[in-house]
């Protein structure tokens, strides 16, 4: 599948004293374009099966490089595409402009899970109708992070 | 210096609707516990100098592993110290448990910054005073990141 | 002036472990109504001014009435307009809805200052070009609430 | 039952770029504070009961007013106590301050619901252990907000 691409405005409530977008909401810019991509796929990153339980896609790394800063009002660019998958799990590479100036570049990986009544997290594959979706290379199990 | 140690317990506003501490909540974990460690070395994140200047500390990269899931009223130990000292920077690694258990391992690097009253942020040498009280190895400018 | 109409989605990170819209959040939702209204009438909630001063907005009081649950992936519809017009201060009303479903109801009155550069922040009569703009009956001074 | 008392640092993930603690946290405050009230009792805002069912007080209104501006690294010393005990709604009277100066005061009234599986909040009475532990004047319904 291509790139997914949205924007997002940075708010008064996202900057900090130091007059810039606090780093850490850089995260949830990132997990809203990621739901955003899962939603263009017809599917959320939270979902409750026919059968009652819940399937979710917790994280199990995140990381991202700030490039230069960025400021309330500035409209961000917000690029996202799935970069690995694996059996279980989608790592998503995102690149974050302003106007063309790179503003930040992350990456996120998150496990496909069955969540128990108990609270636990257990992981599932994929499921096929999203793999298909996702699409690109087959299946690499030796990559697999969770 | 030694690692300092700090704790904190998840509160409800940092749970999101899977049950869980949500993910970006970490990283604000990590920059209040290196915010601690700073001022347990007499210093802040910004500060206003003598000439009117702001020097603060953005962060130029950041990343977690999520290794077990957190909930409401869990108390996490902070653990933190500096990893890597440049000539402008600081890397700080972080260790977030829960009894013992291994919760979260994150990397987060800052840039010392003189603010110039147009909002540009222009990387400094770190204070003299600070690099004494870091102490370990001598800086390493080729592992300058920024 | 006609009431301002603005929308959001609800993000993941909204949520709280009830599995609802946490709410704090909004008071961020009636925050940025109120921006992306100010914008609307080509100003901004904080502007710096030729003679290098800051002009800002804080808020002296917020109220919110939770009327019905909202919950991930909502699509929010937001309608704010200026419920009293003082000589320093603006009262802003806002009604939060959902597919024609009331959800919030709240109040937020904020005082026109000019920030000092010693952080302090002194009211100041709203800008004559705004007055007129927001138009409306004539300043009451005696509603003033700051 | 007496009013009770705890303390927070404001953390630079308060601040905004006005330089202060944004507002909006200030809920976060309160709902914390009423947590520790919660727990100094016993209970939490949301428990698993023995049959499965989940109850909770999610909150219908929410005020408060800024006294005074609270800054990075400032230490509010928080008040609580229940200002209106219904039958199945607690009322919270909220009194913030820093070194003896009113920063801000604020009201939070929140319902005992029972959540349902399919999502939905109904109110219950509150818990009688919980309505002894809090004590003071006898139940009033008509008081009741919810």
């Amino acid at each position: 599948m291509p790139a997914f691409h949205t924007r997002r405005r940075i708010e008064f409530a996202d900057t900090d004293m130091a007059g810039l977008c606090h780093f850490a909401r850089f995260f949830i810019f990132m997990e809203s374009a990621e739901h955003e991509l899962l939603a263009s796929l017809g599917t959320r990153v939270i979902t409750e099966e026919e059968d009652g339980q819940t399937i979710c896609w917790p994280r199990v790394a995140a990381s991202c490089e700030f490039l230069a800063p960025a400021r309330f009002g500035d409209v961000l660019d917000l690029r996202v595409e799935v970069v690995c998958k694996g059996r279980t799990s989608l790592t998503y590479g995102h690149e974050i402009s302003r106007d063309g100036t790179p503003i930040a570049r992350g990456r996120v990986t998150t496990v496909c899970c069955r969540m128990g009544s108990d609270g636990t997290a257990q992981p599932i594959p994929i499921p096929k109708v999203l793999v298909e979706k996702i699409g690109g290379e087959p299946v690499d199990s030796s990559m697999e992070q969770a």
